[in-house]
């Protein structure tokens, strides 16, 4: 596993308490504010497992240096292993799932799709290297803490990765904003699956197209044409969870 | 229909056009940048038509007064209709479906919802006038020209509403996070229906819930166990779209 150097920084209890128990994370530090209090905590046991890396600052100083008005007292520094190819699976379940992002520029977008991903039970997510956003702070920081459950993949070449997939019976799925698509329910989603989203505003690029195997579409009934791409992955995503429930 | 008196902003080229070919919206001004081609737009015959309200700005005078990014040269100010009451609906239809959002308190989200409630089809969207979001430029900003085709009404009292409704003979269903609930896509979206969507934290209000006459919910797969409110809404309202064009 090839470690990614970054420091990250997630702010907030419930980021905080996922990167503590995450085992896909490594602590740098954990700086709280003197009037978060650990032991009043239902969570008590873990800041204890963690207390040789925590930093207490005056109620002052953690304002100072933390504005932000969501920090609920507790900031915590990380790093946070990033795959640069597909790890492998040793749980190989029935319905296992990917998400390819083709370049969303976003990083709100980016940061939403992943917590929408982990709450629909995906597995991982796929992201180019270049012509997207990257993995920064504010896309775990907005993800609340959903990444610590994924594994987050960024692809130097998405055809390979793709091919890769392919090779491990995987079905390749494209959601595309077109009249020749089919509708989205009409697609069996259950089985091994990836589903590539293209960006907010240009699509999945032809290069990629071609590689998928199927090419569904949401039917827009309003005026404006444009669902967002994080609203579109959220619908896709419960049709999959609703088809794979339903079957049971 | 009483007409609220803000005066509000949205920039960009959609929204801009949202607004200026929508009757539900009266301008007062356009402001455009001197480098903002009116004439290479293929939408020339409606800047004609409101020729009279823009007014052109320097680019500098224009950067310096507009600082975003994404301003793409052209901002509106303009009154919209917000309603105090469920307006008449001359054309009844079949399937016609409203939502209340019951205290939403991020603009992001409000507007999020306000975009993806246009796509899939939605008549209106009900907001409680306390414990909620206000209707702002924001809010209008993020939704993308979506709040020109939706009814928004902002509620003095949200039981008095739903009252309304199921008058009308619409049935009344809460979208919540409960395990006793039955699965979001066991329940018949077809007809006329209110959705109701909780806020961010809390969910239904208990006062609010005892007025639904069901309650459903979308078990989460994942560990964080929070899907955000715009993927909740996007995931219930193509699960509608769903059962509508699947049972045609």
């Amino acid at each position: 596993m090839k470690h990614n150097n970054n420091l990250y920084k997630v702010y907030g209890i419930n980021g905080a308490l996922s990167i503590m128990n995450s085992e896909s994370c490594i602590i740098d530090k954990i700086i709280i504010s003197s009037d978060f209090n650990v032991k009043k905590n239902s969570n008590k046991k873990i800041f204890e497992k963690y207390r040789n890396t925590i930093q207490t600052l005056s109620k002052d100083k953690f304002k100072n240096k933390y504005h932000s008005s969501r920090t609920q007292g507790i900031v915590v520094y990380f790093n946070y292993k990033i795959y640069n190819y597909i790890p492998d699976d040793n749980e190989d379940r029935a319905n296992q799932c990917y998400i390819i992002l083709d370049s969303i520029k976003d990083p709100q977008n980016l940061g939403q799709i992943l917590r929408t991903s982990e709450c629909a039970g995906i597995t991982g997510v796929i992201i180019p290297e270049r012509r997207s956003s990257n993995i920064t702070s504010t896309v775990l920081q907005v993800s609340q803490g959903a990444f610590c459950n994924l594994n987050i993949i960024v692809s130097k070449n998405i055809k390979y990765s793709i091919n890769e997939f392919k090779e491990n019976g995987y079905w390749v799925i494209g959601v595309e904003n077109s009249i020749d698509s089919k509708n989205w329910y009409e697609m069996d989603m259950k089985g091994k699956n990836i589903f590539v989203f293209g960006s907010e505003g240009e699509g999945i690029r032809s290069l990629i197209k071609k590689y998928c195997d199927y090419l569904i579409t949401i039917p827009m009934l309003g005026k404006i044409n444009s669902l967002n791409i994080s609203a579109t992955v959220s619908a896709i995503l419960f049709e999959r969870n609703r088809q794979i429930l339903d079957y049971e």
